[in-house]
């Protein structure tokens, strides 16, 4: 075993533990919490946002389901790499809201930077697999980042009209504005972009989501 | 689209959020919380314990950086499905601390009716495909099972280590204990045995892990 290589992937991998800090605006889909194992001193107050890992992780799930709706053909397995990272930057540069205006103004540069200091800390090949991952995702013209995008996408929308869209409540969003930001998935999948439309159409009808 | 397939995945996603609830008996690795996003009414004590769906979310990374270790080649990809998957039956059975004797003897029997609706939520060909890896990971006799093992284990090793053994102070678990359960990391990865071992022996000597 090369240490100085081991080492660095350790430190990877024990930095990016901070992702389950980094709360979203989405909140988690049930607020029913299950007995606590004994000797816990856990209290999480419901309902609650979920964190980066917590979304990635089900990124990742969502693109191993999903994956036969990509209008493209996809490598599945590349595709569900780039969704464990495409959130690491926010280690260093938070969460930016998605309708957030000023905040979008200045996240290139603070995600550049952390993309610099956090896959810097991998061996130099893992370095280049994974930043180059990210930055494959973020610049959205491969098929596998396309898709990616659907599931960055759809995941939080989900979430958000199960809980009858508490989070758009909370922020003052309107229908045109989920629309305009959702306009990006039908270039991944043309069936989820159909299914999701409908969706937010009836959202509108239920008055959760108005024009 | 097929609907009804399409529903049956969507029904399998939604309910696998509930992962988000299954605390474990593990620590996340820092106190530090970033600041909120404005809006934000979450406030989650620390030191907090881990759940399955941020647990999830660690091995699958592990598994992308880590695969190199394996003492036989393994299908990364399937291996990061595998420990997507491999505690999904949590949300019925609940998490089964490792050194709880009593719970272990029922854990088996639970964890098959769980694994009955869960994955039975899925379109037929998926719900084979996803609950025979997990059915793979129990049995542990493919190397891609053997080498998620190893990731299971030493995930929440690294996170406990980095908080002075913590939960092992909690549970008063003692360095047998701990080298016991650990045996079975040299079946899928010598050099990572070798290399939790001596973090036992150090944890000893440190004395935050009693003879």
């Amino acid at each position: 075993m090369d240490l100085n290589r081991f080492n660095a992937q350790i430190a990877f991998l024990m930095e990016v533990d901070r992702l389950k800090n980094i709360y979203r605006q989405t909140y988690t889909r049930v607020d029913d919490l299950p007995p606590m194992p004994d000797g816990s001193n856990v209290t999480v107050p419901y309902p609650r946002k979920e964190n980066d890992a917590e979304h990635s992780f089900s990124l990742a799930l969502f693109t191993a389901i999903l994956a036969e709706y990509s209008n493209e053909p996809i490598d599945v397995f590349k595709t569900m790499k780039m969704v464990l990272v495409h959130d690491i930057v926010e280690i260093d540069a938070g969460d930016t809201y998605c309708y957030d205006g000023e905040g979008a103004k200045t996240k290139a540069d603070r995600e550049n930077r952390a993309a610099d200091r956090i896959f810097g800390l991998l061996p130099k090949e893992q370095e280049a697999e994974f930043r180059g991952l990210w930055e494959e995702f973020e610049e959205r013209k491969t098929p596998e980042a396309r898709f990616a995008a659907v599931m960055d996408r759809i995941q939080p929308l989900l979430l958000n009209l199960s809980r009858d869209g508490l989070s758009w409540k909370e922020h003052g969003i309107h229908l045109s504005q989920v629309q305009k930001r959702n306009e990006l998935v039908k270039e991944g999948s043309e069936a989820l972009s159909d299914y999701i439309y409908a969706l937010l159409d009836e959202a509108n009808e239920r008055g959760i989501l108005p024009d």
